[in-house]
């Protein structure tokens, strides 16, 4: 099928993908007069008298911002917030098929760190939880950072967290269909934005052997020249060999490799050059780093890309509508190291193993139902 | 019917009054592919080529903010922005009932103009206009000011506007039923707020004879002490004989009364000291001044409130639908006094008046089509 002309239509016909629905009749007077005034007055003074009212009296309990400047539209870059709108409808009504999240995109006019977290402080009231999307790193580092202690409801920054957590359940079934072993991985991860950081940091806790993570002037080592903060802290830890160059030298001998970053820059003869039954998650979207077909005729192992028209979608839609709905109704504040493991162990052991089905489909409902389960569990855990 | 209980239990039971709903089918992956990756990428980039076409691939060209800083809810002051959501929900499934846009309550932690006009700048790229709330006098108006120049999406404030335009809708009609002349009118206005400052600037426009117009110090004349820049302004052409004192002095002699301000003001002796067949409009929320069958039995010709349980309901519920489904079908930037008139004109016309029956009821949904049609109409008269 050719997605990008049928999906202009679908978005030209519908006129984007979202709208509001009243929970309530409006037909009569006295529908009026309960919904609207005098009856909210009444509403109104419960929550002035008592601020926790507002989680019992709107919608704010299941109320979600998704908020974006739009400077990271999936793997397109900065292509301006008005530019970003389709996909947060996208996630919007994701989140609310699969975990029955009412979820509202905010794509913002600023890329100014300290104005972006004055205005998610602004909008706290109206919501439960914040949800980060598409913000470039460096910057969504910072921002989430200061969100997590400055706000009193939950921030998730879905590109760093949410990948990061899926990308960890792929790889555990990946282990358990190959035989491979976490703790003996070599793994290579392709670009050091928000993903690629989130996911070297998840699989760091996880104790994988070494990881070489690689940003657009080649592998990261400590020392290295270029670096901003986040990569020069997260270069103590990796790269234990200290290899220099570029995806070509990164990729010998390597169990894993994982793409979120640019589009078709693996090729065959690098994946030839890693260890015995590689693993290829070339999660760059649209387009992947390889296309499946081509790395399996160079001997992949199992190969998973983030599209949804490809087996082992790798995608954080798999992630987020259960990550949300578990902080909601277990009404948590931060999403600890725990929870994304639990998470990622919960996404995996959801799904029976094969090599053209390492995790459950998107689509499937239960999954985010376990998500839920196990951030709420995670909370009342020592 | 006790409303206060009721509208409590219905707000506890539904958790609010709106959700999001999905325009589109997610079931399969073929779905999926074309509501998010990859098919979205496509979507993404042609509005990144030209900003404009995020008016038909998204569902921006339907969508208006509805922005408080919950400092003026009702007439129950400032509650905080928590305690705004109610009203806000409210407005936002009357929009989707009235005229089928969908408005989203943004309630947000800042009163300080510099800021709400900032956030209102963020917000822009998201929505095809913006519908200022609750936001107390007179920072409202030098936001509005400020924002009408600043956004390139129409912005309107309803309580200032709203409010205006369908008092104007109700004058007209009361005189259709009384046989007076608006260009021979005397009128008291109680509250200088957003609504009454709005009301006496566009009942001027109409040439009524003379306002008399109170704040919480009494009637506002040229040289009083204490007044704002705004009632500075507006005292050079009210109050011509320049009376002094409080609504027992304004009232005598006048033909109307308007009240936009507090509850149970106005006693039987004042309304006995109007002229004949005395016009009162008790709009206070959710209480009015005067409750309708006092005043009828002091002798009021005609008695209108803003609630949805009594006859002639006031209310800007009959505006704000009508007027941004102009404002965005019309792609119109900004609201002329011309488009108030005329947009309080048909609504007027949009009824046969009787005493109990000066405006069409909320209710009737060929209001905000008769007002869009002028509002569209008006973009294009010179």
């Amino acid at each position: 099928m050719d997605y990008n002309k049928k999906s202009l239509e679908l978005h030209r016909k519908k006129r984007g993908k979202m709208e509001i629905k009243s929970k309530v009749s409006l037909k009569t007077r006295d529908d009026l007069s309960l919904a609207y005034t005098p009856g909210v007055a009444e509403v109104c003074r419960e929550i002035g008298k008592d601020v926790g009212n507002s989680w019992i009296l709107t919608n704010r309990a299941n109320q979600v911002a998704i908020v974006t400047d739009g400077t990271a539209i999936l793997g397109l870059g900065d292509l301006g917030p008005e530019a970003a709108m389709p996909v947060m409808e996208g996630k919007a009504i994701i989140f609310k098929e699969f975990s029955n999240i009412d979820a509202i995109p905010l794509c913002i006019n600023s890329t100014v760190p300290d104005e972006i977290i004055k205005f998610c402080k602004m909008i706290e009231p109206s919501f439960a939880g914040i949800n980060l999307e598409d913000i470039s790193a460096p910057r969504c580092f910072e921002i989430l950072k200061k969100l997590e202690t400055e706000l009193s409801i939950p921030v998730f920054h879905d590109d760093q967290d949410g990948t990061a957590i899926v990308t960890l359940a792929a790889l555990i079934n990946a282990c358990r269909v190959t035989g491979k072993v976490i703790k003996e991985l070599n793994v290579v991860v392709n670009g050091a934005g928000a993903a690629g950081i989130a996911i070297t940091k998840l699989l760091l806790e996880q104790g994988v052997k070494d990881i070489i993570l690689l940003d657009s002037s080649g592998t990261i080592y400590k020392g290295r020249e270029g670096m901003n903060n986040f990569k020069k802290e997260i270069s103590k830890f990796i790269n234990k060999k200290k290899i220099k160059g570029g995806l070509t030298e990164a990729m010998v001998g390597a169990d894993v490799f994982i793409g979120v970053s640019k589009a078709n820059v693996v090729h065959q003869e690098m994946i030839k050059s890693m260890n015995d039954n590689p693993i290829i998650f070339a999660m760059a979207n649209p387009s992947p780093e390889i296309m499946p077909e081509t790395a399996y005729a160079a001997g992949a192992a199992i190969v998973g890309t983030g599209r949804s028209d490809m087996p082992n979608q790798i995608n954080n839609a798999l992630v987020f509508p259960g990550i949300f709905r578990g902080l909601l109704d277990g009404r948590i504040k931060k999403v600890t190291t725990k929870m994304k493991i639990d998470a990622a162990v919960a996404i995996a052991y959801s799904v029976n193993p094969k090599k053209e089905k390492i995790l459950p489909s998107v689509l499937e409902k239960k999954v985010a139902k376990a998500i839920a389960r196990v951030i709420i569990k995670s909370k009342t855990d020592k």
